[in-house]
């Protein structure tokens, strides 16, 4: 598909939450390209929360959408936040152009995601569909873990992946890419969510700190976080701070 | 890549569980190609679980891997069971060759990792480094909305699309895919850990039902099924069968 096709991305994202949906918001950022926000339009105009559920109750072409972040293109519907990276990416040139890479990059995405889902259900581990105030003690007891040995487990493997590649960090090939960008906000919603943790494991994380510091320091990711475009983390996301679930 | 290139396709899983890796196993075993166990060969022949240790320690090219399964093939080590499907799948002739079709795959396999995910998650709600018999209370309270919220609404989700591709139960595009292979898995997965929820669901998922019969039907699979290389589910595995989780 050649980069000079031409349509507006169009990301589907429940507004007020960064969620999943920054992760596909980081790159189109990070690129400079034009992006329509539907679901931060009003309901006239096409957009909030009604979008998804016309989505999800298939209005549109293509595969069905389970959930969102979803990315539309034309008549390309694409969801998965991982699926909709890889195939954004070569688009805005957040990837080079080899399959080795490709695949290496993919499978670190994805590597990102389940951290990411570990992460969401520390503070519901019975079910999303229940408050936190309704599953606090098993959130607590799951939290002992997760910051405990998960927090140290996927760290280090990212750690030990930014060491492998050389050279300034990054994650994979030589050169910046996607990749990346996901995780300078893996790393950013996990110093909201456990500051004290992350605290704590930061001085076994310089290449890692060091990415987080590159990325937020890219001039359109910098002009892009001072904006009112870049949401707060918020006690409705992925990422949330309760301080019980982050003690040392 | 030209499906011509020679090399030996080497699966590295947990030995004594299907768990992830039998969805790769599928579709290597639906296409009649070799393949090579590599961790239920013994330890002096470089098997065993210590296979996986020596790659998860940094011993293998490539991307570091973080978990199991692994495919390797020449030089290539690809992680992430849905990333090394996409990859596998046009080499076996498993997926059309256009992109709509493979980007809606690839975003249904992702929706049947999470699927299977959460399936882990309900004998394991605190962590996967505990024993079930460890968090049994809240494994009891987690199996209530999986198997009365999550279970409906994602299997609902698959019979929907397949609703939607038409003619004779497909996931994706007009033709089998890798993607049913994992269907297929899915529903023989919850069949034997939840049998009671999924009874109780049947009467609503006829197109579901219908493609784990075909595919159980097809010759490659139907020998496979009845071949000592196809492991029982189990207690160790992802999918586990605990009555007092599976209650009416």
């Amino acid at each position: 598909m050649a980069m000079s096709e031409s349509g507006v991305y169009e990301l589907i994202y429940w507004p007020g939450i960064p969620g999943r949906g920054e992760f596909v918001r980081l790159a189109l950022e990070d690129a400079g390209v034009p992006y329509l926000e539907v679901c931060r339009r009003s309901e006239s105009e096409g957009g909030g929360v009604a979008a998804i559920e016309r989505l999800l109750d298939g209005a549109g072409p293509g595969m069905l959408p389970f959930a969102p972040p979803i990315l539309r293109w034309n008549e390309l519907v694409i969801c998965q936040t991982a699926n909709i990276l890889q195939w954004l990416a070569p688009r805005l040139g957040l990837i080079a152009d080899d399959e080795a890479t490709r695949l290496a990059a993919n499978q670190l995405q994805l590597t990102i995601a389940d951290f990411v889902a570990e992460a969401h259900d520390v503070h519901h581990p019975i079910a999303a569909s229940l408050y936190y105030e309704d599953q606090k003690p098993e959130a607590k007891r799951r939290a002992i873990p997760f910051t405990g040995e998960r927090m140290p487990r996927f760290l280090g493997y990212f750690e030990r992946v930014l060491a492998r590649a050389g050279g300034p960090p990054h994650a994979v090939g030589s050169g910046f890419s996607y990749v990346d960008l996901s995780l300078f906000q893996l790393v950013a919603g996990l110093d909201y969510a456990f500051p004290n943790t992350l605290a704590g494991l930061r001085p076994e994380l310089p290449l890692l700190t060091r990415l987080h510091q590159a990325v937020a320091a890219r001039p359109r990711i910098a002009a892009y976080l001072a904006s009112p475009r870049r949401l707060p983390f918020n006690k409705h996301g992925v990422f949330r701070h309760y301080p019980e679930l982050d003690e040392k």
